[in-house]
């Protein structure tokens, strides 16, 4: 892996990246456009259940396969998975001294999935970049960097407005439902409001489901509106925002105030996280890392000092 | 220099770094209050002109030198000083072995400063962090950041409403100015207008004098008013801010939206930046680094995997 390495620190990049994608839904295909974008880069190829059966238009000019283990000369390997595949894909990968990249994102378990792949990355020589898209990913490295610089104080994390997936998917679970949308809307201080759109099956009851979505755990504990919608497809957006805020205190100097905002794509920016970390991962010694240990510049495409000249 | 780094990475912190200030004027005060404000740091004394003369009531338990060897055990030396004394003390320390940091502010300059920094840096076998200030600093880490998530796009750095040093320097230089004080005031797609606030010799004559600032080259590109006022010091305020923003594509996808912005006292927070990468120092290998080279968790006080707990 460090061979590679070394050529990006030249001011000449002399090979691409080969960069396979583990999985083709959403965060997958716009992988592909991240990947195809970059100029250090390539796609050697996809990994997805049905192999070349039912190929997408896109990927005409890429071999897709059932294994990672067909595709030739792999270097780097871009999970696009479900969240709790991560782990199999992952030590799959770098038992072949693949480096691998995921956007795990279930905070309370991303130290075990570090110590997991950690020893299995360093056991193999390689190096695993993990929960790397952008909540956690890139809002960790902002999250981490204000309160840095103001080491006394309070942080707020306010999502939205964009679909939850989590809450969607517990909303799809409730009898009765044929299609939901939950929307997160800030409201402040980490506080969101939940908007819920739900498409009935025939004959179901809209009050017992309104109801039934407000008592769920999921919803209990946020003010929750939720409205019946005839198609909750025709609400489908992937447009999603976040508003960090800190408060705090810079040595003994109070009021020190910090704020940081987005509104993007969602999986637009979780793939270009996939790709940047993907780049990154060669210039780390094996292991397994979350975003906020690695140097920002090192997911960038360039020769070190033209991106110092430029960005410092 | 190891030695340190590796008990930092222990669960407890077993010894305090010990870091000496070289320049006492306002940075060195700020930098005092954030090593006292750091439970991992101490200050083993200051290094200034005038040594114990004269020695202000805060430093009566730190001993006032005037050359950084007379004090002992020192691991990393904060550089107060004027920007253009950076590399002479830098280079001085180094060569004892001492890492250093600094807020080197010559944005063309600083590529040059890191490659005759990382020579006898690494010959010493020290770590150097330069121009770690707010920007350049803290800000390079968010527009480098910002740059990753949209390659392709414009940013914008907006500063202010705050003082420029270099701008108040250049309206003091005119004949009939007693002292000046210029205000930047951002007004978007990094374009400033300059709100100049003159004293007055006796005698001189104020359109003269506003006549001659707007010729300036400091300020002939800018919107500028100048206003002439009894007392400049009356206006001191160290309050200043930021606006970084920046407009891009992720992949493929266009309108990718991010802004960052902080309400700041100007001091207080170069100085937090440096207390924070003296720490970030001990954990480098060595050499000099700008601090887009680092990762942010470098810079925070605490254990490894709870401070990846807490913030990713």
């Amino acid at each position: 892996m460090h061979v590679a390495a070394l050529f990006l620190n030249q001011h000449k990049i002399m090979t691409k990246i080969r960069a396979a994608i583990v999985g083709y839904g959403n965060i997958g295909k716009y992988a592909l456009e991240a990947i195809e974008a970059s100029e250090d880069m390539e796609c050697v190829g996809v990994v997805r259940r049905n192999g070349e059966a039912n190929k997408p238009a896109e990927l005409a000019n890429y071999p897709v396969v059932k294994n990672i283990t067909e595709l030739k000369d792999v270097q780097v390997a871009i999970l696009a998975t479900p969240t709790r595949k991560v782990e199999e894909y992952a030590k799959q990968c770098l038992a072949l001294g693949i480096n691998t990249v995921d956007s795990f994102d279930i905070h309370t378990q991303i130290v075990d999935l570090r110590r997991s792949l950690d020893a299995v990355a360093k056991a193999n020589n390689a190096v695993s970049v993990i929960s790397a898209g952008w909540d956690p990913g890139s809002d960790s490295i902002v999250r981490s960097l204000m309160e840095s610089l103001a080491p006394k104080g309070v942080s707020y994390t306010n999502f939205g407005p964009g679909r939850s997936m989590g809450h969607s998917v517990a909303v799809r679970a409730i009898e009765g439902v044929k299609d939901a949308l939950s929307m997160t809307i800030p409201v402040g201080t980490g506080i969101h409001r939940r908007m819920v759109y739900v498409e009935l099956e025939e004959g179901a009851d809209f009050k017992t489901v309104e109801a039934a979505i407000k008592a769920d755990p999921y919803f209990v504990n946020d003010e929750t509106h939720v409205q019946q919608v005839p198609c909750v497809d025709a609400l489908n957006d992937v447009g999603h925002g976040v508003n960090l805020v800190r408060k705090g205190v810079s040595g003994k100097t109070h009021n020190q105030l910090f704020e940081f905002d987005m509104k993007i794509n969602n999986p637009a920016l979780t793939a270009q996280v996939l790709v940047n970390v993907a780049r990154a991962s060669f210039k780390q010694q094996p292991g397994a890392y979350t975003m906020i240990e690695i140097p920002v510049i090192d997911m960038l495409c360039g020769d070190k000092e033209e991106l110092i000249r430029h960005l410092v």
